[in-house]
């Protein structure tokens, strides 16, 4: 079924315990985007750059099968950018430098091509845009998943709370989850996230997997742990990419096959942070994935009768 | 089979978000012995304790099965004693007061009835009485489980070198784990721990699930969310006792179930957590702990075929 992503194609500067980058494509919208390229078809973006952004990125996506009708490249402007340095643990990073540009005044203009999508992805990205996507949609999607960020529920709150009605997923980190409730229990913060709105909630703890909570049931799936962790930048974005192309490609969003997405999400995750930025995620193939997913059941799959 | 646990029986007063208790009973061998009484009846214990330490206790150990005839109570002197602390997140602790008392001049002897027995469960004490242990038995148990903390690993690290060659699995948590091998990458360091001796390295993450890492493969196990951590004092040790407790009631050490053993363990520590110290593992049915286990199959199946 068709896929809707609304989110940032950007562009990061990274520094890592391994090495630094210069400017190299980032941004929710790119990360999502291509994760569920390996699973849907019908992948459609919409999101703003500069006109310093290469066309030879635009034309990667287009050959990954996503359609950039959406993606508005505003002359004159310059693409969003960012900067951030991670610590030796990689599990905190500190901003060095944002760039709003483009971003600032980001309208987004949905294609009429793009009407009657039946699964929305709602990247990380100012609620009030996020809110604007859902009512420029004529018919609502059968499912809407949004990503949001510590950010936003500092300076936003009222805006997401709002937003927060009008989906079904929400999709956070663990430290955004507490933040968002005032919760350190996160079997309590996902109860007090449904009572905002999202029947679905989905928590990423990053190295220590992710859990799902909806209708009563909660499931958690491991995350590969892995040798080396090289830049950890877009995993979280990629994981999300690999759950809703998943859901979109089977068009199935039962508490079981969410599990399913979201081990084929942590499997998209594990290897994103493989290389800098989005290079592992630009060039993987049908069968590595289905490799990694084997690990994931291999990893986690126990052999005790109920 | 029969099972050998070595370790502490002492008084801890303990301080939470929820409350505070007086000396109340605790120890790593209290935990794991009372753990394994739930799977193992050949369950033997070599400890110590003042003649301060309550005979009604005693009474509770051998009402669970746990043979008490290696517990030595030193007449004249005090059962050790240790005192602390919660942070908010439940996740750190302060030591307010330690009294090592008995454990001073702590001497592990093996009473006749125990030499022989098949499975060793070294808790956490000095690597040189943990030495010691293994040197008494006459014929050397099928299988050797070490348990140690931060502490050794800083001031007796060469006792903990050498002990580490004698035994089989070792069982650290995650920050243990990186202290003792200069690794961040559990994968990297469960790697290094082997080659110190251990074939099999249980890594324990507390609310984040634990790792086996043994012959070339790995297991996650999940913890189970919960909505309150009451006091995680004995969580660790419940856990291994769980553990060591299904492999000597199955007298099966393969891979496949110590993965079952390990579930077992993650079950068992679940239910410590929900009150403080020991009382929770006092007072536990079989139906309440297959239900908790049936909760982990649950929790982590996601029906994907490889």
């Amino acid at each position: 079924m068709s896929l809707l992503t609304v989110g940032s194609v950007a562009f990061d500067a990274l520094e890592t315990p391994f090495g630094k980058t210069d400017k190299i494509i980032g941004g929710s919208g790119t990360y999502i985007a291509l994760s569920a390229s390996y699973f849907t078809k019908d992948n459609n973006l919409v999101a703003v750059v500069g006109d310093d952004f290469p066309q030879a990125t635009i034309d990667d996506f287009n050959q990954h099968g996503i359609n950039t009708e959406g993606l508005q490249v505003r002359a004159g402007e310059k693409t969003f950018f960012w900067s951030g340095k991670y610590h030796n643990d990689m599990n905190s990073r500190d901003t060095l430098e944002t760039q709003l540009n483009v971003l600032e005044h980001f309208d987004p203009i949905i294609p009429e091509a793009y009407q009657n999508c039946s699964y929305l992805m709602l990247g990380n990205s100012t609620p009030s845009v996020q809110k604007t996507v859902i009512e420029r949609l004529r018919n609502r999607p059968k499912l809407i998943v949004l990503d949001t960020m510590n950010l936003w529920i500092s300076i936003a709150n009222d805006d997401l709370m709002s937003v927060l009605k009008l989906v079904d997923i929400l999709v956070v980190n663990d430290e955004e989850a507490r933040q968002l409730t005032n919760e350190y229990s996160l079997v309590k913060a996902a109860a007090r996230i449904q009572a905002m709105g999202p029947k679905t909630v989905i928590i990423k703890k990053g190295e220590h997997g992710a859990l799902l909570f909806s209708e009563g049931r909660t499931f958690f799936a491991p995350a590969l742990p892995l040798e080396e962790v090289f830049d950890p930048t877009g995993a979280g974005d990629t994981f999300v990419g690999g759950f809703i192309g998943y859901l979109a490609k089977t068009d199935d969003a039962s508490f079981d096959n969410m599990k399913r997405a979201i081990i084929y999400g942590s499997a998209m995750a594990s290897f994103c942070v493989e290389k800098f930025g989005a290079e592992r995620i630009m060039n993987l193939t049908a069968d590595e994935i289905k490799t990694r997913v084997n690990e994931f059941i291999t990893l986690s799959a126990f052999g005790l009768e109920s």
